[in-house]
């Protein structure tokens, strides 16, 4: 973590600085063009400090995704903030750079995350860049409100990013990292030979967590995902990638493996987390740590909502002392009391960066302007890896060319409208349409690394 | 394990032995003089090999310890079996030394186990003695029936005993010492710095789990037992002993350790698990494994079991979700066809104790005919540790002493009257007048070994 040693002291220096020195980056500069409405001041943002009078502080502005009410992709906006946001004991003030969108995201979108307040509210749970105050390069863990140029967070949830790491995989590592090594190594106790199987495999979780198994020997990945993701999860260290769309996921298992699993690892919910149990070898470990069932379409989906809830799973003690079984659930975001816990696993992932043994995929990078496709892409099941915001301003030509696809007719103002065509947004229906997608090669550094690492592992074979 | 490599060519070689050899061990040689009315064959014992007509076979007989029915302790009956079993590919015969006696013997007796066949069957799921074939010795671990003086079972579920470790030692290790390690090191993954509720610390399973908390550093042992038993366990590495009769030990936990526990151990059942459930802190483990709170009184308790079932523990996926919880069930006795995995935790175990890190603690040794008394020890709370049975015989002048206390009433013959009563044996009451039952010094080495062991600890100190 990053300053959190003496944190009073530190934060008078913070605000001297904010003081004296505005505009560290330049680049992070809110461009002041874009914006919807701005936002009044909201809850979660510390609003403008009334007592310092300094005329700069007052004129302050940031950009912000703000959650403005439940429902589709266009209840997100691009607000405009004012007034520099003052700190409190313990807290340090970020100059974001990317932020990582989460499948937690897209629940709160249609309220259904408890871990969220109610709108307005700014969206967010991990983010990279740097703190003002003394300019170390971190990465953030927050319940929300990560979403924003600025954001002032408790120091204690932040972590230094080591050397060589881009701010996009910094944005993109503490979610699903933490997420999977928790999952894995404290309940799961993953240990040699043992088979895991991994749901949305080629998820930002999915992914992270094949990489956790792959540095434990011989261990064996079952994996389901969309068939078009088979070959970078296989390349990735699935040895078994099940297309769960066409085939029956269970029975696929155990045609491989009769006697069933070591560990699953269930974001579905409902009746998977049923046949995961179902699944599990003697002395296996289920763990559950989603409901992704519940998401289907733009907005809540009464009837996924009510049939997650039919088929929630409760267990009885005597068939867990037949079966030697063991059910944990995992939620992150009620663990923001544990910073401790937390350290230690980010501690950990960071040692195996650093050694070359995991490494955040990036599906794909987005302005603030398209949160709405960046989304979409996550919830129509087209990202391979994690998607990623930057808080980078959009090239003007690129805003000409702008959004993209039928995303156009919802980007503005229909907030309340009960415009949500289900069936389009099935995800099952709309897949592929994505591809054509172009990525912005905003950092060339890390991208080379990246090659020349798998030219140097090719070389290897 | 024991002579598993090959086992059907060893097979043919016990056989001959045995044919050759009837009598390698004198000391086991039944005594031909204790004997209720012989069994008929039973379903689980070999019966005489019709096809071999060796008379020498068919005159061989042995002691076993059988329950005849569901009830009190006078449902165990000590009875001569006739015929030497035959082996199948894979089997051997054990000349039994040493019998555990476990906590399921006494649910069994109720007929509270189903893990057990139905009545007339041979008890016994641990046991000590040697090979016949290839005088290894060994300790045993099956589902029933080894509490006879020649029990034949898999090879694979036999494991040599150690250098230095006496047959009781033996006896006392296989059930308490797998169950407490796969229960902290597997399920429970135990770390250092942690805290571990232990109930029924100064059982058999009890005194295993602490001396295997202690083998990881820093780890804080809260255990329940009865008041007398504190100092014992308290010297055994229980930091907060706690007398659940007479405290709420919820509260008592809680005010040392107001976050609760990282692992709770529960072999009580009903409201219990409950209260483990809640006193866990954010992603601690809750490993039930028993339904202690079932057994009340000599014979099936229907309140108890009723009350049991009433309080029986489901837990919802979304609780455990929210509460970053682990809820695990374990049974060793559901875990026959895992040999695989027991031998893997009986290795680190029997490492464990060759480094002097655990030792059984025996409370008692009794004789076979004295296994009603044996029982009454554990199920009215009077022991600490393990309670043995030894097959060598009664010497004459013991039996004139004979059994002890009111148990001479219930001794013989009185099967199936329904003169149980359960005031009397609810365990609340009757403590403490057991105590001054002698134990008989019938090895003196494993003692002696002991006491110097504590002489040189207390040197250290
Ligand atoms: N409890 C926690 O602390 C925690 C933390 C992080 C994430 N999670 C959970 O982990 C899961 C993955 O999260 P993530 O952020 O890494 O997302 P992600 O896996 O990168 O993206 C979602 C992917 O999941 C698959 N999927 C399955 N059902 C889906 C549905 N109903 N709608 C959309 N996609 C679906 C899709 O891939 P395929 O269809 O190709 O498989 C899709 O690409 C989510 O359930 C999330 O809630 C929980
Ligand atoms: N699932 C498995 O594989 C497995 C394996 C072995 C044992 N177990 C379970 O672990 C527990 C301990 O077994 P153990 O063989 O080691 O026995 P034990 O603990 O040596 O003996 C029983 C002790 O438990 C305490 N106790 C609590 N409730 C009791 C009750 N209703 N009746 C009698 N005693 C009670 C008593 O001590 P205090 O009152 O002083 O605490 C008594 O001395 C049992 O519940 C057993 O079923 C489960």
């Amino acid at each position: 973590m990053s300053g959190e040693d003496a944190p009073a002291q530190q934060q008078n220096a913070v605000d001297q600085k904010q003081e004296t020195k505005p505009a560290e980056e330049p680049k992070a500069e809110p461009p002041k063009t874009e914006s919807a409405p701005a936002a009044a001041a909201e809850a979660d943002a510390t609003p403008a400090a009334a007592t310092e009078k300094v005329p700069e502080e007052e004129t302050f502005t940031y950009r912000a995704l703000v959650l403005t009410g439940h429902g589709g992709y266009d209840k997100v906006k691009l607000q405009v903030k004012k007034g520099k946001p003052t700190l409190k004991a313990g807290e340090v003030l970020v100059r974001v750079k990317a932020c990582g969108l989460n499948f937690a995201d897209l629940m709160a979108r249609q309220g259904l995350y408890d871990r969220m307040p109610s709108p307005p509210v700014t969206l967010g749970m991990e983010c990279s860049g740097l703190v003002e105050a003394v300019g170390d390069k971190v990465m953030v863990l927050n319940r929300f409100g990560l979403w924003q140029e600025v954001a002032v967070v408790p120091a204690s949830h932040t972590f230094l990013i080591p050397e060589g790491m881009s701010f996009e995989e910094a944005a993109a590592l503490p979610v699903n990292y933490i997420t999977a090594y928790m999952m894995l190594f404290d309940f799961g106790n993953l240990r040699p030979n043992q088979s895991v199987l991994v749901h949305a495999a080629a998820g930002g979780v999915g992914i992270a967590a094949t990489q956790l198994c792959k540095t434990v020997k011989d261990v064996t990945v079952f994996g389901t995902a969309s068939a078009s993701k088979h070959e970078t999860i296989s390349q990735g260290g699935v040895e078994h990638p099940i297309d769960y769309r066409t085939k029956d996921y269970v029975e696929e298992v155990r045609k491989i493996s009769p006697k069933g699993m070591d560990i699953i690892l269930d974001p579905l919910g409902g009746s998977d987390t049923h046949k995961a149990y179902n699944l599990l070898k003697p002395m296996g470990k289920l763990i559950t740590y989603g409901t992704a069932n519940m998401l289907a379409g733009q907005k809540k989906n009464l009837l996924a909502v009510a049939k997650n809830w039919y088929h929630q799973f409760s267990i009885h003690t005597l068939s867990l002392i037949q079966g030697n079984k063991s059910v944990c659930g995992f939620h992150l975001g009620y663990l923001d009391g544990e910073m401790e816990l937390i350290s230690q696993a980010m501690n950990t992932i960071l040692d195996l960066y650093k050694e070359g043994k995991v490494k955040p995929h990036i599906d794909s990078t987005w302005h603030m302007e398209q949160v709405g496709d960046a989304m979409r892409k996550m919830q129509e099941r087209n990202n391979i890896g994690k998607v990623i915001l930057t808080t980078e301003p959009m090239p003007e030509e690129e805003k000409k060319e702008e959004p993209k696809k039928e995303d156009k007719k919802d980007d503005k103002k229909k907030d309340d409208k009960k415009k949500d065509d289900k069936k389009k947004d099935d995800g099952k229906k709309e897949e592929k349409k994505d591809d054509k997608k172009k990525e912005e090669p905003k950092k060339e550094e890390p991208k080379k690394e990246e090659e020349k690492k798998e030219e140097a592992k090719k070389e290897e074979k």
